[in-house]
């Protein structure tokens, strides 16, 4: 028999957890809102991806062994929904460092570091749970965390300290639902990158209220001058560590979505209850990213291989170029402080409203420069720092420099 | 200030969503606790990847498209979450019929059709709502639902009716927390083909009850003989549909990862409450699947395209052969009873253990049958299924037949 339903007519209602869901910029870049002005070719300095303006180019040799691999009908398959071994040890042989060794088993694939940073938070939290997010910080971040029904504590960033985590703010946001930090090192939106120094003061923090880090590391390597970067793992032998990492960025193709998890488990912390266990399972629920690109991380992610590493140095000393540029430019606008970035492919610009009659925010700021001069920068409350602006330097430079001067134009229009 | 911590020590615990989800069949496919024969060479049968033996292979043509687009440099940046437009508009052309028109908006990718019933599923259920799933069924909507706290009903498909529904059963489980009707069709495991006359006695229960459906539809089109697939959107003017699809199945290549779903609505139904967004902003967590793989569909999913209507013939002309081959062997051993398929890739086979003399089960019939034959198949139980195994037949002929002797060899060693 069948039970008496109370329903009368079509009700079908979006579940809580998507309309809780929201990914600001992605929101933002697909809604279409903002418009440019007609007049004037777009310069979209916006979205996290060097691959916009075809200046930025993955290395032949990537294409070469991917198409190789393509034609060997090998990689069609399923590959183990944590991913193929060869690409697991690949992946743990790059990440590695001496004082965080790394095997096969620590590693698990995902689709892109986002993938991996959904099931990394997926392991780790129930709903009520907590975690402690940097301010400003990526926005995918809050976006899963509001899908799940994960409660969010942000943890200041200081401009003032080349965007260093408010330790002491840090310390105080911790209670008992607190289950762990998450930084991001090189940062976006902030293109800063952590000293050692600052590492131990956060893995300080997290040794004394027993919290896991999640770090998410998908810039690593990504840094300029002097600034060196640290994979947290390393300068630990008592904090659990799980590193999220990925292809993206450092090889310039983010549309093909592979990222990665490393699990750094220190003294079985980890292991006594399975948490390795639980993020293989939670894998299990979309198989893992595309076999094909899976199937060249042992050819591309091998430390001796020269093309590769060159063409690292290549792309990071472009950036070095771009984000000097960035600085030079903007550094000299009335109204406009930029702190100089030390790695990734973000500037972060601070807009003095004082200094203007008719620019009350960060969100005005960027309506108005889309809608005069046609040059697209996020705002900064998009991060969550208000009163700043994100830029995308992986233009060419000869656009960086003529959105600079449009910026720069556009001040000038609009100073008290 | 520092909150005061309770914790005196480490102690990590994975999720509750975590250690509430499995997947049986990958746990038991990567868990390795099955032993074959050392002295046979082994026969897997059990995985649902026509790649495993190489004699099934996606055809040059789309090898070619993706080498091209790979070279182009044009297709690694992020696509938009939900796809690339061009990408959405082919695959609406080779969904829609001239009952159930579709636009680019009424179509969004995800990370194979896995993650794209991941998201259905997530758009329309909330935490203490149930849904009706097929049993016997594909495992991994109950790894899912279990993932999120979804409660399931499982609706009796019935052997002696070529696997249709037991629509009273189906229409008996419906109470007020009811959200979904999930059927699969064709279906995994069973291999069976839904005639026009039953998707209507579905429809029916559907629009009785206001219930959406959510169609897995990964194997369309792979029917053999006789039998016909109706998309079951083609077949309503009231009730909305989320229909599923991908390209692994039918173009060979399971691990490329590249899925979708098709919003069906009728009515304005779903756009009434905007399940569109929802479903947008769900596939925004990890940014859709891999753009290169996306670059191909308009010439891979063109209808016009020879090449692969003829590719898609030879691989039906392929698994109909072995259908045949696989009904015509098992139905002369005593003790099994095989229910011819008209679709997929896959055979359900029954065991009757009354004339068996020491097997109790269908895992006991597995693990024995793998341990002395190294033939592998999976229990039906894992499916929800007792006292059937599934049959894959994508292996060659010969493969094929060597595995169906030993079988039948090892049937007549159990028998009374």
């Amino acid at each position: 028999m069948q039970n008496e339903s109370t329903k009368k007519g079509w009700n079908i209602q979006p579940s809580k957890s998507a309309t809780s869901t929201t990914n600001p910029i992605r929101e933002l870049v697909d809604s279409g809102k903002y418009k440019p002005n007609p007049n004037k070719d777009m310069i979209p300095l916006s979205i996290g991806d060097p691959c916009v303006y075809g200046n930025l180019n993955v290395v032949q040799a990537v294409n070469d062994e991917l198409i190789k691999n393509i034609n060997s009908g090998k990689f069609n398959g399923y590959p183990p929904s944590i991913g193929y071994p060869a690409a697991r040890e690949a992946i743990a042989k790059f990440c590695e460092t001496p004082t965080s060794p790394l095997t096969t088993q620590d590693v698990v694939l995902a689709s892109g570091a986002s993938g991996a940073i959904e099931i990394a938070l997926c392991a780790l939290l129930n709903p009520g749970d907590n975690i402690l997010l940097p301010k400003p910080g990526f926005s995918l971040y809050e976006c899963i965390c509001k899908n799940k029904g994960f409660g969010i504590k942000y943890y200041n960033l200081l401009p003032s300290k080349s965007w260093e985590a408010d330790i002491e703010h840090l310390s105080s946001l911790i209670d008992d639902k607190t289950k762990v930090i998450l930084i991001n090192n090189p940062s976006n939106p902030c293109g800063s990158v952590y000293s050692k120094e600052h590492l131990n003061q956060i893995l300080k923090v997290a040794e004394d209220n027993y919290l896991p880090i999640i770090s998410d590391e998908i810039y690593a390597g990504m840094t300029f001058g002097d600034a060196q970067f640290y994979p947290i793992a390393s300068l630990t032998t008592t904090v659990p560590i799980l590193s999220i990492g990925g292809i993206a960025k450092r090889f310039l193709v983010p549309g093909w979505r592979v990222g990665w998890i490393c699990i750094h488990d220190r003294n079985n912390i980890f292991a006594a209850n399975n948490i390795q266990g639980a993020i293989t399972v939670l894998s299990q629920i979309i198989l893992g990213p595309n076999s094909l690109v899976q199937s060249i991380l042992p050819t591309i992610l091998d430390k001796n291989n020269q093309v590769i590493q060159k063409f690292f140095k290549d792309t990071n000393q472009t950036l070095e170029k771009h984000s000097n540029l960035t600085v030079d430019v903007l550094s000299k606008v009335s109204g406009l402080n930029p702190i100089t970035s030390s790695g990734t492919m973000y500037q972060m610009v601070g807009i003095d409203s004082s200094k203007f009659k008719d620019i009350s925010d960060d969100r005005e700021f960027a309506i108005k420069l889309l809608n005069e001069e046609s040059v697209f920068v996020l705002p900064g409350s998009l991060f969550g720092m208000n009163n700043f602006f994100r830029i995308v330097f992986c233009a060419p430079a000869d656009k960086l420099e003529d959105a600079y001067q449009r910026i720069k134009t556009f001040c000038e229009n609009h100073q008290k």
